[in-house]
């Protein structure tokens, strides 16, 4: 099967958040997860609901696509999803990207490793902490993290809700200190008016730095809100 | 003369714009600047109204003062002014910082050479576009830039305030196509109150984006707001 299946390519925008946090790029987000993290934000993707509109594409009409919407405009693609590493048909669409010129970027949550991984230039790992729901593998996460080992380009990205994540980042931290560790505020409010969401998301960035400021383990981290909410609130597409 | 005229040290914080946006950084705020950029929002560090708050400096008062406010929390340490890189005397507090095992970023408009700045693990040149009244001397940027052209981390942030500070940004992308480039909202209303300037930079940084995703010529570049005035305003040593 060389096609994926493919939920929304739209762009370009600005990437809100992680490694490449504002870098103008493309999305195409895939359907398919392995995770239900509780407060999934794209749950779209894995609970059934869109079942109908996944559309099965080619490497050359996902790249069409994205030249229709994009033109001249573009040379950065972000893979998403639910988890894009599920799928092996990714390969294709990955090598047509780069014979295209683009950088690519994908995020993960480490559960499973895809031969195509290296092939992407900026690699996020998003190990979910325990107000997801999910357990982590620590045997494949770091696996993937070992396979990766020479990639210039990998970072750790984990979502927090509260003090329970911050102690599981720290254990993730510790247990990989050669990577860089983005903590990324949690938004579970999915139903907020964008005004009211971001006085709370900025409330609970203030509370993260707050956490992390004083923390003699996270010495070299960084902290960051989605800046997409910020702007759009939890409008899809954008 | 082995002192450093100091403004402000504080921290632990996040850096809150351009290439370590997020970082978890202490900050080093030296004064004097050969620029009077019209919307600064540091002029105290040159304008004379705290001229009496210069602090002269060695690097172990500076080390001293900053292991005082941030103990054992902090491995990253940010460089600003001013223009910091109109001084040679903080070649001796490079050296001691790094021989703490700090990591440093530095920020400069690339008007000045030091022969201490290979050391910086971060280096952001930012230039000023034309809504600040000054000029950009291209040949003294290249040479820095050049200079520094097998450092690992050099980067170009520019701030934008209106479509001829684009115009110059474009300019300069094209003359350096292998510096990344940071487009910066700009903040000149230094009189705000919170709310206000949160919705009026939002207004701003969305204006930006628009911009920046229609252009053909700003294809991989990275747009952001600063992030510290989304969380505290205008407020200063946060």
């Amino acid at each position: 099967m060389n096609k994926v299946p493919v939920l929304e390519i739209f762009g370009p925008t600005v990437q809100g958040e992680g490694m490449t946090i504002g870098q103008k790029t493309m999305f195409i987000r895939t359907a398919g997860c392995d995770y239900q993290c509780s407060w999934c934000d794209s749950a779209f993707t894995w609970n059934g609901t869109e079942k109908q509109n996944i559309n099965w594409m080619t490497a050359e009409e996902i790249w069409n696509t994205l030249y229709e919407l994009g033109g001249d405009t573009f040379s950065h693609i972000t893979i998403s999803g639910g988890n894009p590493a599920l799928l092996p048909s990714l390969g294709p669409v990955v090598d047509f990207l780069k014979e295209k010129g683009m950088t690519l970027a994908l995020e993960t949550q480490g559960s499973k490793w895809q031969s195509w991984l290296p092939l992407i230039d900026e690699v996020t790992l998003s190990p979910k902490p325990p107000s997801s729901g999910m357990d982590t593998d620590f045997t494949i996460l770091e696996n993937i993290i070992d396979h990766l080992k020479n990639h210039p380009k990998v970072c750790l990205k984990i979502v927090i809700f509260d003090e329970k994540d911050l102690a599981y980042a720290e254990i993730v931290h510790q247990r990989f200190p050669q990577l860089p560790l983005y903590l990324q505020v949690g938004n579970s409010w999915l139903e907020a008016d964008d005004e009211s969401l971001l006085q709370y998301l900025l409330k609970r960035y203030e509370w993260l730095i707050d956490q992390v400021m004083k923390s003699t383990v996270f010495k070299n981290v960084k902290v960051l809100p989605q800046l997409h909410a910020y702007v759009w609130g939890n409008k899809r597409g954008v």
